[in-house]
C-alpha cells in the first residue's frame, strides 16, 4: 500500500503530470501521482508523435507515454490508479480525496489535463462502443473496409481522419464549418489524402442503426437541408472539456472550465499549481504540458522550501 | 543567400529557439532562427541530460542539441548564423538586426538565452584559455592528471564538478557560502565522490600564473582569512546573464535584464515573445524552454493570423 502523507501530490498522468513527478522525485521530495485510468494522458491517443523536439523522426504517443513514466519512476515517483474527487484545502496539509481515500500533501499539482466533448445527440450514448468512438488509434482496426465518418475540424479531428484512411473504405469529415481549424501544414495532407471526403457547414442530428451503426442524420447549417448518410462508423472530435468539476468551489475557473495561472504555474492558491492542457491559455501540445509540469514542480519545491 | 523577409524571426538557437522554429515551420510559416554560434545552446554543455522527459537512459546534451536541429530543419527552418545587434520595432514589420544586415518579420521570438557570469578579478581575464574556462564538457580533457578548482555552488558548479572528476586528479569546490544551492539528490552525488573536496565561504580574489594559472588567492568571508591554492584549471560557474543588453532601450527588462512574459510567452509588445532563459522566471530547465519557444510559436501564429 502506499503512503498517505507526500510532500507532493500530483493529479494526472499524462505528459505534465510525469515531467512534474520526475522534477519533484529528483528533488527527493516524496511524490505521489495520481491518475484514473492509465499513465500518458492524451498521447497515448495520438498515433505518431513528429513535433516533440528530440524525436525528429517521430515517436508514437504510446512508446512516448512509457518513457516517460518509466523516467519518472526511475526517479522514486509512486504511481496510484484512482479517480479524484477532491480537494481540500483548509488545513496546514492539503487533501486530495479520492474512493480509495484520502492523501496529504504540502504542494498540489493539477494537470489532469481534458476530455473529448460529447456531441449530445440522440444514440450516441446508446452506440458508444458500438460503432461510436472518440479514439481513432484505439478502435480504428474494428472499422477495417467500412465508411466512418469523423466529426470536427480541428488538428485532433484531421489526426484521426487521416489514421482512419489506413483501415476504413472511405472517411468522410463532417464540420460545422466551412473551413479547417487545423494548421496548414496538417490541412495540406489531408486535402492530398484520396480517401478522405469533406461535408462543409454540417452538424450532426442523430446516430441510428440496428445491432451498431448504419447511419447518421445531418443537417446543412446554411441551407437548412436535411440527409441521412450511411456510414458504419463515427468518430467524434469536436473539442475537450478540461477534467475540472471538482474544483469549480475551489479554485477560481476560466468560463470553459480551465484553471488560470501565470507563467510560474501558480493559481493564486498558495501550494496550487496547475500544468499541461488543464489550465487557460495552455497551447494543449505535448512539449508546452511537459514544460509546464517542469516548472510547476520547481515553483512548488520553492514553495515547500519557504 | 538567405531571404530577408519572414512571417517569424527567432533570436537564439537554443531549445527554446529550435522548438519555436519546429513549431512556426509546421505551421508553414517562413521562419528563420538567427544563431550566433552553434544551435543548441547551452545544453550543448550540459554533458549527460537525465531530467528530459522521453529519454530514461539519459542523452548527451550535444545529440539531443543535433536531433532538435534535425527536427527542425526537417520541417522547413532556416537557420543563419550571426549575432543579433538590435530590433527595430516601429514599422509594420518588425526588423531584426544584424552585422549582416537586417532581416524582418511579422512576428520575433526572442530566446537568446543567458551567458555564464564572470568573476571579475585580477587575472581571470588574462588567463581565460590559458587555464581559466567556462565550460568543463569542452575544456576538461586538457587538464588530465592535474588538480582543478569549480568556483559556484549551484547545479551547473556541481555537474561541471562531476565531469572534471573523469579528468583532473582532483577537483576543488570553492563557494562563497557554506552549503550548496544544487537539488538535494546532486548534492548526495557530489558528498559521494572522492576525488571533489570543498572550500565553504571563500571567495577567489585573484588568479596568477606564468604562462598559464598555477594557483588562486582566496579569501575567507567570514574569517577574512587569505590563502593560496595550487591549481592548474579554474572552472567559473557562478550564475548567468540574460542576452538582452540590445534590447534595453526597447523592452522594459527586470532588474536582472530578464525579459517579463506572461504564460502566453508575450512580452508586451505585440508580436515580440520570449521564451526559455531569457524571460524572467524560467526555471531554465530544457524541458521548460523548450515548452516555452512552442507556446510562443502558437501565439505568435495567431498574432499573424489576426
Amino acid at each position: 500500500m502506499v503512503s498517505r502523507e507526500y510532500d507532493v501530490v500530483i493529479v494526472g498522468g499524462g505528459p505534465a503530470g510525469l515531467a512534474a513527478g520526475l522534477y519533484t522525485s529528483r528533488s527527493r521530495l516524496k511524490s505521489l501521482l495520481i491518475e484514473k485510468s492509465a499513465t500518458g494522458g492524451w498521447i497515448a491517443n495520438a498515433g505518431m508523435v513528429e513535433n516533440y523536439p528530440g524525436f525528429p523522426k517521430g515517436i508514437t504517443g504510446l512508446e512516448l507515454a512509457d518513457l516517460m513514466t518509466e523516467q519518472a519512476i526511475k526517479y522514486g515517483l509512486e504511481i496510484f490508479l484512482a479517480e479524484v474527487s477532491g480537494l481540500e484545502l483548509k488545513g496546514e496539509r492539503k487533501a486530495v480525496k479520492t474512493a480509495e481515500g484520502d492523501f496529504t500533501a504540502k504542494a498540489v499539482i493539477l494537470a489532469g489535463g481534458s476530455d473529448r466533448i460529447k456531441l449530445d445527440v440522440p444514440g450516441e450514448k446508446e452506440f458508444t462502443g458500438r460503432g461510436v468512438a472518440y479514439c481513432a488509434l484505439c478502435d480504428a482496426a474494428f472499422y477495417r473496409d467500412v465508411p466512418v465518418a469523423v466529426i470536427g475540424g480541428g488538428n485532433t479531428a484531421i489526426n484521426e481522419a487521416l489514421h482512419l484512411t489506413k483501415f476504413a473504405s472511405r472517411v468522410v469529415l463532417i464540420h460545422r464549418r466551412k473551413e479547417l481549424r487545423a494548421t496548414r501544414i496538417i490541412q495540406e495532407k489531408v486535402f492530398a489524402e484520396p480517401k478522405i471526403e469533406f461535408i462543409w457547414d454540417t452538424v450532426v442530428e442523430a446516430v441510428e442503426g440496428e445491432d451498431k451503426v448504419n447511419r447518421l442524420k445531418i443537417r446543412n447549417v446554411v441551407s437548412g437541408e436535411k440527409s441521412t448518410l450511411d456510414i458504419s462508423g463515427i468518430f467524434v472530435a469536436v473539442g475537450s472539456r478540461p477534467n475540472t468539476d471538482y474544483l469549480k468551489d475551489i479554485l477560481t475557473l476560466e468560463a470553459h472550465g480551465y484553471i488560470p495561472t501565470n507563467e510560474k504555474m501558480e493559481t493564486g492558491v498558495p501550494g496550487v499549481f496547475a500544468a499541461g492542457d488543464i489550465r487557460a491559455n495552455s497551447i494543449r501540445q505535448l512539449i508546452a504540458a511537459a514544460g509546464d509540469g517542469a516548472t510547476a514542480a520547481v515553483y512548488a519545491e520553492k514553495f515547500i522550501a519557504e
